[in-house]
């Protein structure tokens, strides 16, 4: 068992080096050229400014971890702790999850008019990793999606990487961002291969009716085109709002429904999202399965995050565990609600101004009266001027497919938002 | 500012109606349809034993901590104790990974004959993300990748996943696994873009010399392709052999190698890879910033894992720290060259196999000589058999694309491995 000896090859290499190429030709792929992220490339081209007597206000970041008033629930970090100690959730588990997580997963989404189990349920690296599987599994290029607009730019970037077609149907500010079913309707075709619902929604910060949900999904029962739910920030909702995923709501149009730890946890950096398969007609049978085999591609999530998914999903009922999330959630959702209430008012009074009521997530679109503010050209305008001379970073309405519009997260503690609405004020009054 | 009236819609709705779908009919996609996990593909038709008086032992999985024999370094674990406690890496991070932890990665890394900085490094989720995406950012549907055989079974599935055309390069058993450099340079055409090359190997535990990996580097640069390094086992070598990281032998052919902590610091669950890009002469300037772009689609690896690399990969020089590594690894080390030697010298004793000596990494491919064990048919029907009457079990080399082998992973403790090799010898003494 000696090495070879590498001379053996001199004589066949001799020949090779006279059809040596001369030069390096290293492309990129074709498919790399197709990735792009449009907030990116909006926000690359915003200048930061150099000097500033201000501090930055960034309410740009759809992270509620950034300015440290909101942490992840003690259970959480107990968990990890506890089994980062174990070092038994450290290996290979399966490449849909844990069958744990997913059975915890299927117990606490699923109910009796929108039951799952273990086997609807596929763990993937973050909600980003469970949407563009779901849309792997089920479309292919050439086929045309419908995802709202304005909306979450993630959709877009991963169908044009995956040359799916983007129709974007309208919502409708006036109507709580209500869908525009009539033009929902009207994009549909025979490549229409699925419906995107993102609820209470990102950027809008809306949460819809069971009315309206119920509405579209009679227009995807007529058009026979299933549903993917993205419920990422269900249950977020303020007041007297109702979060109702989706799936229960139907007896009959498939639902594939996404969702993670990240923002109802408060760890949007660990990675761990989902997807949850609402099929009770066997109507995504293939497509279940096209999952499942997508999650080997990657091998899933993180282990050791997985294995405290049943502390949080599913504590014992009566525990002090169980006890310390209500509370958990009671506080954080609070806080948002009370955010929320303090930006809606603290808006209405700015002259130019006008903010669509967020019932929901942790977002909200206002509206720049172009006819108000007549020094501004438009949101790009508005966002990088009110960033030079306020110090405010804002994310405009284009990053979301609205023009006019710009997007604030409320997250930050009360006296940030207070300092960030103030000095907003001042620009909208010197800008009319 | 309230809900539209869903009345509104009755009208268009009726009409909608009388076109209706009546059926519904959902398929996958056609990309699921091309990804297969190999490996899966023959395990799954393995039958697993119904009933068995003997315990199994998988020798199965490339996953040392299956036997909880070996543990990841209690640094890591008291890092990642801190940190879930400080709830200060909770949040997103750059899609590419931390700058402490890519900072950490390159200082470790790097060195003066192959130098690196942040911004050669992309965090994965895990190295068969890092696979993925430095395919994916390299290659066309339609290009050719050269690939050892035998191999990780994830090169092809990947590549097949995405239409680009494996061309298996031959290792060589009687030079331990070293390629056939005149194979390899038979396999080259025009839409030849990338040659992987795996050091140490999975699954033939081998690792080559200096002089081998130049000689496959001068091939690269009369051909002009750049080298995909998978160096996840590198370190993980025995005895007197030396582990010679491939960017570091050469100045001029483009190296983008893999790696990350699954097998290294015996994590494999927590899915942390990372790719780094050798480029010195932009030559993959294109392909880097593609590597970047690639990120963005899914949000790279877990946070707090990731906040943990700078501990583990650049400790403070003398620290305590530092040394519990130092122990750490040479004891894990130590424990996997001693049952190297224990599988060596026990497989030796046995008629009708032959072990191709383990130079590294925790694989070792045994030959199957049929012509002694005349009762078995090939290397599905000896792993079938071993798994039916002695609960032993291993991979057929069939997975890995070579016949008349298996692939024994050797981590488990002594006692475990002393059985299983007994009980091969048994089965062994029956069959022939």
């Amino acid at each position: 068992m000696t090495k070879r000896d590498t001379q053996d090859y001199d004589v066949p290499m001799v020949e090779v080096k006279r059809q040596a190429k001369l030069k390096w030709n290293v492309q990129s792929s074709d498919f790399a050229s197709l990735c792009s992220n449009p907030i990116r490339k909006i926000v690359d081209n915003i200048k930061k400014p150099k000097t500033s007597i201000k501090t930055l206000i960034p309410l740009s970041l759809g992270d509620p971890t950034v300015f440290g008033n909101l942490h992840c629930p003690d259970v959480l970090v107990q968990a990890i702790i506890r089994n980062a100690r174990s070092m038994r959730h450290n290996g290979y588990i399966h490449s849909a999850g844990s069958e744990a997580a997913r059975i915890s997963i299927a117990q606490h989404f699923g109910n009796i008019r929108a039951p799952l189990t273990m086997d609807d349920i596929i763990i993937t690296s973050g909600c980003s990793g469970a949407i563009e599987i779901a849309l792997r599994g089920l479309l292919n290029p050439g086929d045309n999606i419908l995802l709202p607009k304005p909306g979450f730019p993630l959709y877009q970037a991963l169908c044009e990487a995956h040359k799916i077609e983007c129709r974007f149907y309208n919502l409708t500010p006036e109507c709580s961002w209500e869908v525009d079913l009539e033009h929902m309707q009207s994009l549909i075709n025979d490549r229409t291969k699925a419906i995107l619902v993102n609820n209470p929604s990102n950027p809008c910060g809306s949460v819809y009716s069971k009315l309206h949900l119920n509405d579209i999904l009679d227009l995807a029962e007529l058009n026979k085109i299933p549903i993917i739910a993205d419920e990422i920030y269900g249950d977020m909702v303020f007041g007297s709002d109702v979060f109702y995923p989706m799936a229960s709501l139907t007896n009959t149009v498939p639902v594939v429904a996404v969702g993670g730890l990240a923002k109802q946890f408060l760890v949007p950096g660990w990675r761990v999202g989902w997807i949850m398969v609402h099929d009770r007609n066997e109507i995504l049978k293939g497509v279940r399965s096209a999952y499942f085999k997508l999650s080997q591609n990657i091998l899933g999530a993180n282990s050791l995050v997985q294995s405290t998914i049943p502390d949080l999903l599913t504590p014992v009922p009566g525990s002090v565990e169980e006890e310390s999330l209500t509370d958990f959630r009671k506080r954080y959702f609070t806080t948002l609600e009370d955010n929320a209430r303090f930006t809606i008012n603290t808006l209405a009074t700015i002259l130019g101004l006008e903010v669509v009521v967020p019932q929901g997530a942790m977002y909200a679109m206002v509206r720049i009266h172009m006819k108000v503010l007549t020094k501004i050209r438009d949101d790009l305008d508005f966002t990088q001027k009110l960033l030079d001379e306020e110090s405010v970073f804002v994310l405009p309405g284009q990053c979301f497919g609205l023009a006019d519009y710009f997007r604030i997260v409320f997250s930050a503690p009360h006296n940030v938002l207070a300092e960030a609405y103030t000095r907003l004020a001042e620009f909208c009054y010197r800008h009319q």
